[in-house]
């Protein structure tokens, strides 16, 4: 199909934090980077998780060739069980993220049924018309990559998440050899991580942690307690090599903690050094000063291994007056309350905290700053341009950043959010379609639990004002109310028993005697006039509006 | 009464961040030093405002001789008219606190009967026993003092809120030399702010923002709109002064922007320089190089002038490309998304934005750091130390800190919070008995609307899973329930009309059926019975579990 175009599809994590995802269409062939998750924000009440809503996947789903993946963070591979539970289609990333994904495809039994291919850096696969190179790069979990995407229009690069790591601890660089060279060839299309564009200058390389850890293991008198995001490999083998520098033993906490260390350990990814391990069990037995705990639960999760610790409620580990604990991570937006909280309860046990706002650092970010920004627009130097990874404000920052650099070939620039397309021919590119996305919430990890959006409304709204329920038994041979109006109330008023409910009793008993029998005869017509009277009622009195249901039952 | 023990209460602000509240007793006299309110974590569904119980107070109410207020934040005047609502005592700060506070009692409708006394720094005032001087401290807000309390059994230093600026705009500095005198004479106790114990060096200097600011007025093609606290009357001096003389105009939007600024204009605290002023209905008139608007509303609260501006609904200001947008305040934790929901907003308008974590800053603390606490403890070397402000974490940290300073004389440290008492006579110092503290949180502002915990508990948990109410009518001539149990429930399961809900249904009647005579006769056991049948159920269905309230029907 010499005349087709190439579309570009945001699915999730333009315009907002988190779950990203992208569908890349030439022709009759769609391939997909990345399936993640968000973790919810605190308005959508008792969800656990959000997805994107992967309609157009479905609706295409005879072209849909494989999904490929940048790396093994949540926002990237936390909906691939969804995704393959209903469109089948074959994986690649590299060994250590589909390990990660393997772990949640079993935990939702559908492990079996996948097609999961292993690639390396360096790797190219073929999938319709579109050929794929994996490009290493530097980022807060290893084993990322960036994709080189060549289709018959142009090469789109997409950079998952990066930052550019001069000194990273493997030694292992940011492949900005093969992305000049794609740059050099000319680039159709550039997307590019967006996270921390509002940063200034150069993000800091991993190592930049090293002082701070030396410091800590070469003077603390007692037990370390280091806690950091279970896939950060990298931050996991410095504190494994200068444990096993400095005589202490280390310990893991925390399922994802093990879990990862031992797909990590098993890949060669982290290297252990000879008798550090200590199980769990012994670590109170050990002298104090030849212990460091590494745990999981840096956000202050109320079941994590951390926070368990935090309250003298864990099996393995408790915390004794001169203990450190070691915060080494950033603190998600959102979890601010939950992690002082967790914090407090550590000082009560009388350790010293370490974390974020400490100098020399104890945690450095994985994204890439403006500086490094730059660094990759330049080498790229695309024709086109689009942000990814990031918020509206985030996207803005960036297109501001690429147009001010003034190289070479740029035509133009487009801030898309999810639904918002691209479309390019040989003509050039444009604005597409509008194509249907959106969140899918759900209650507890599984499927099974979506969560409509009205009922995330009604959950909102009872946790305002709570709830009002008049209750009206009507007599089915008569068609009369019997007796007077019931009203039950929860999360309203004081005691949800006071004059103000027996007040609204009389307002119900009004409505029904000023209403018409045609009225009357109609269930529906008096619910509502029972809502309205009571609304107008309880708001008047109490400038409250919970929900209220009249509930009209028939004995 | 020569053998009167001294007993310091804090009533909020320890262990907890916001609502300051501290009383000391001598005998049969008290005095109270702030009356704050916080605003509440997400967690207090529906609650507008937290403030300290002041129960204490009442239970002593004949003994409380009077209010003192350090400054006039929210989080240490805010429920002053509660207060004085229930005990009509004398209140004693500077007079741009008071003017604040005045603010806030006419909209309560308690200004009339209050007894307000301005003092300025260096007045002494009399309350029984106490002995009050009043010293000039540099912080965020203008007229912030620490107070110098005699007491028979020595002098207690309480240092409000403060920083340590050595450059403050006003040239006036922190009154070092007073407090240095006190420490030279010998200090009892020293009650100094921890809010910012976790930073290290120092806090800079309120001129610190003058660089950045001179760059944006002198490079903004377009409007400035810049927003900051309405009460930093410092950060509008240099904001003003800047726009007069890089030849802009400026406007005020947003209630208390107007209101503060005139308060401070009036008491000569805010000079505006001649014809600088611009009304806001005439801002889209001017030239926009010739423009800069102060806007309230840095937290992104809903209804706020910025919020309206961020969604082109302001009826004197509209956003246009080019544009620059300036946040010059912290985030205060918990309202990170409402702020980064109005930043996109913003950006969408096609305006620059500048915030936070750019350099030079556009905002700075005005809270001590580490090494201004340190030079504070070795000023007033005190004999007792009880670190206020802070959670417990902070708490602990500034207890260290001064531990580690040992400066001569220092006996005992004491970390309280809120409820926890010490006591002090002539053999020294000791924990106390607990007094009774706590919160009340305030569904709109008014003393009228308190909000009991149960009300809380009942919409955290309405919000987190809904509810399901079994209605049961129980014909009550023969004492059996008519037909099949009713079930409604809002925010629980999609479409609240599924099959679940069918069987729930015969799972009440089956508990129904299975009761004895005796049980059915309890209406209270019944409904028990119901409950824990109806929870097990859910639970096992869907893993959750949804409030719960059976309703029985007599017809």
């Amino acid at each position: 199909m010499p005349d087709s175009k190439l579309q570009i599809v945001p699915l999730g994590g333009l315009g907002e934090f988190g779950m990203n995802s992208m569908a890349l269409r030439y022709g009759d062939d769609i391939i997909v980077v990345d399936a993640g998750i968000m973790f919810p924000e605190s308005e959508l009440l008792g969800v656990d998780v959000v997805m994107p809503d992967f309609t157009y996947l479905e609706q295409h789903a005879e072209m849909v060739r494989g999904l490929i993946l940048t790396h093994g963070h949540e926002d990237h591979i936390g909906a691939v069980p969804f995704l393959l539970s209903t469109l089948n289609i074959p994986v690649y990333g590299t060994e250590f993220t589909l390990a990660l994904v393997e772990r949640r495809l079993e935990e939702h039994g559908v492990l079996d049924q996948a097609k999961l291919n292993a690639v390396r850096p360096g790797d190219r696969i073929k999938l319709g018309p579109f050929s794929v190179e994996f490009i290493h790069v530097t980022h807060s979990i290893v084993a990322s990559v960036a994709l080189a995407i060549t289709t018959p229009l142009g090469v789109v690069i997409h950079t998952g998440d990066f930052k550019v790591d001069p000194t990273p601890t493997d030694n292992v660089l940011f492949d900005l050899h093969t992305l000049a060279d794609y740059g050099k060839r000319g680039v159709l299309l550039l997307l590019s991580d967006s996270t921390n564009v509002d940063r200034p200058g150069y993000t800091e390389s991993e190592r930049a942690v090293r002082p701070r850890f030396e410091e800590l293991f070469s003077r603390a008198e007692r037990r370390l307690v280091i806690s950091c995001f279970s896939s950060s490999i990298h931050r996991l083998q410095q504190i494994l090599d200068l444990a096993h520098e400095y005589g202490r033993k280390v310990a893991f906490l925390g399922r994802s903690m093990l879990n990862v260390t031992e797909i990590a350990h098993s890949l060669g990814l982290l290297s252990i050094p000879d008798s550090t391990l200590l199980r769990p069990q012994d670590i109170m037995q050990m002298s104090p000063e030849k212990v460091a705990v590494v745990v999981s639960g840096t956000q202050g999760e109320p079941m994590s291994a951390l926070s368990r610790v935090a309250v003298d409620n864990h099996k393995h580990l408790y915390l004794q007056p001169g203990d450190t604990v070691v915060l080494s991570s950033r603190i998600i937006p959102g979890n601010e309350k939950a992690i002082y909280r967790m914090m407090n309860h550590i000082a009560r046990r009388g350790a010293d905290l370490v974390y974020g706002t400490m100098k020399p650092p104890v945690h450095v970010s994985g994204h890439a700053s403006e500086e490094e920004l730059k660094l990759i627009l330049n080498l790229v130097r695309p024709r086109y341009f689009v942000p990814i990874h990031g918020e509206y404000r985030q996207l803005s920052k960036h297109v501001s950043l690429a147009q001010h650099l003034r190289f070479a070939g740029l035509e133009d620039t487009f801030i898309l959010e999810a639904g918002e397309t691209l479309e390019i021919d040989h003509l050039g590119a444009r604005r597409g379609e509008k194509v249907t996305v959106g969140r899918v919430c759900i209650d507890s990890g599984s499927l099974d639990e979506v969560v409509e959006d009205i009922i995330i409304r009604d959950r909102r709204h009872l946790s305002e004002d709570g709830f009002v329920l008049p209750i009206i038994a009507i007599n089915k041979n008569s068609g009369r109310s019997e007796g007077l109006p019931e009203i039950v109330s929860r999360g309203f008023v004081a005691g949800d028993n006071t004059a103000i409910l027996q007040e609204a009793r009389s307002v119900v008993a009004r409505t029904l005697e000023t209403s018409t029998p045609e009225e009357r005869g109609d269930w529906g017509v008096m619910q509502e006039k029972i809502r309205t009277d009571l609304k107008r009622f309880l708001s008047k009195e109490t400038q409250r509006r919970p929900l209220i249901m009249p509930v009209i039952l028939e004995v």
